[in-house]
């Protein structure tokens, strides 16, 4: 993967993960500064998180490019905004991109500041997923990826795929490519076919609710 | 306080969180994925937090076994279902004993890291609390230890016993056990005698919102 | 601006931000712990955020009068609590004023940490604002300052006046000044004007929360 390649790729997702926040707090009636930090935290939020758990100085912070994609995300929103609507397709092929990528870069990161393993795979799920997270919290929601499709589980089994290149002696970008298009198909599949992880059945009551 | 006696609490707490994350993820109808997180998060979100402000590397990335307790937990929640719901009282207590441990262990990894007593206490209580506000943010719930019972002041009581009993001298194993019996007496007195830290009154209007 | 000074100017920043948590959380039924909590997270979670973002212990962990002057917000609120209502005008000027110094900080402590003024100025944001964020997230409530007056924007247009006084050669303290006024100023225009960013409107259906 050279390294312009990858910066195009990054910048797709961030992109796309920056509109998805921004639709969705517009949605909310939040104002376009507001809609702006929603779509930056949801592109840069799982990064950080994972940055910060790792003790490396957060990514975005090296070079403005994650905040002006975002500004780009949020101009086009504002000028497409009656044909972003009809635009869910590619938003999805995009989101779905740049979340395999993210993955990737989230074990790569992991791996080369000496973590397991385990760790890593944990760190690649973390920088998919808490970024969707965070910006379901901030638009008081509960978060979509914990109950529709299969989406942080797609960042693990991408984690596994990787793990399974590198037992095998693959090469890196091979290990990369394959790793990306795993996340890509899963999401591409569960979606199309509308596959979930199954809701969790409990016989509960209000004294749950006790600690 | 024994190595392994320790662990053994240790994964205890970690077990009775995990639960009541997982079934109150259930009760929203997260998928079992989701629900997992959110166990995960319930159990290692305060000694996270905590972590990460002391700057150190977060305790669950060495030993993967937080991770494998919380799936114990969810695949337990998933057997047990249709008796989950009657364990109450004993969830509570094993609730309480891990409460009772994180405060301890926040506490002795804030002084190890050379931060004074007051920081250690404030450390302690996070340990405790945090892992269920978050749990209740990610349910998109009030947080709840902040409006019945007594859960965080349980903590920062502790965190007292702790100081009392090291400015007068007692051993290391007695301070602990001191400190872990207070925590558990104070959830055992408010939970039973329906004890909680009385209502903050206002006399409020719209304005209040200005800022 | 002398170090007392700027002290004072600190206490009554976190006073006036700790009054506006405490505030809302009571008029949640939270209770008077939970409450100061709520308070403190207010008061000290931008600073938080922006330390762990740069890398540097939390500025509250070296001193306890963050915690204090918290106290004295709760004690004050319940104290007077007839008469706070009707203080909203002397809360917003010192919500103001505080906000003013915790934009002038959060800038200051990225420069000198050697980060670039882009970051600088994005940290003074930070600082500004992620504390009434949490807040209202943690009474599960959208973000205000997202949706209702100039808050983050004003912190980004002094983190500006900031950037301009810096290469025109201005003197530290002229510098200082110029931003704490420019983001009192800009915060007191909007408020008496009813000056709002625009709300972004976008033509959205369900599929929107696809992704």
């Amino acid at each position: 993967m050279g390294l312009d390649f990858t910066d195009v790729i990054d910048y797709v997702g961030t992109f796309a993960f920056a509109i998805s926040g921004i639709r969705l707090a517009a949605a909310k009636q939040f104002d376009w500064f507001g809609a702006y930090v929603v779509g930056l935290v949801t592109a840069i939020g799982g990064g950080t998180m994972r940055d910060l758990l790792l003790g490396v100085t957060p990514f975005w912070m090296s070079q403005p490019s994650y905040l002006v994609v975002t500004g780009v995300a949020l101009v086009f929103v504002m000028v497409f905004r009656k044909y972003v609507v009809h635009m869910n397709n590619t938003i999805f092929i995009f989101d779905a991109i740049g979340l395999s990528l993210f993955v990737v870069v989230g074990i790569e990161r992991s791996l080369d500041a000496g973590f397991p393993f385990w760790v890593a795979i944990t760190m690649g799920m973390i920088t998919g997923s808490i970024g969707s997270v965070t910006r379901d919290i901030l638009i008081n929601e509960l978060p979509l990826i914990f109950r529709k499709d299969i989406y942080a589980l797609a960042c693990v089994f991408g984690g596994f795929v990787y793990l399974g290149c590198y037992k095998l002696g693959a090469g890196e970008v091979f290990t990369e490519v394959a790793t990306a298009l795993s996340v890509i198909l899963v999401r591409i599949v569960a979606v199309k076919f509308h596959i979930s992880v199954p809701v969790l059945k409990v016989d509960d009551d209000e004294d749950a609710k006790e600690s």
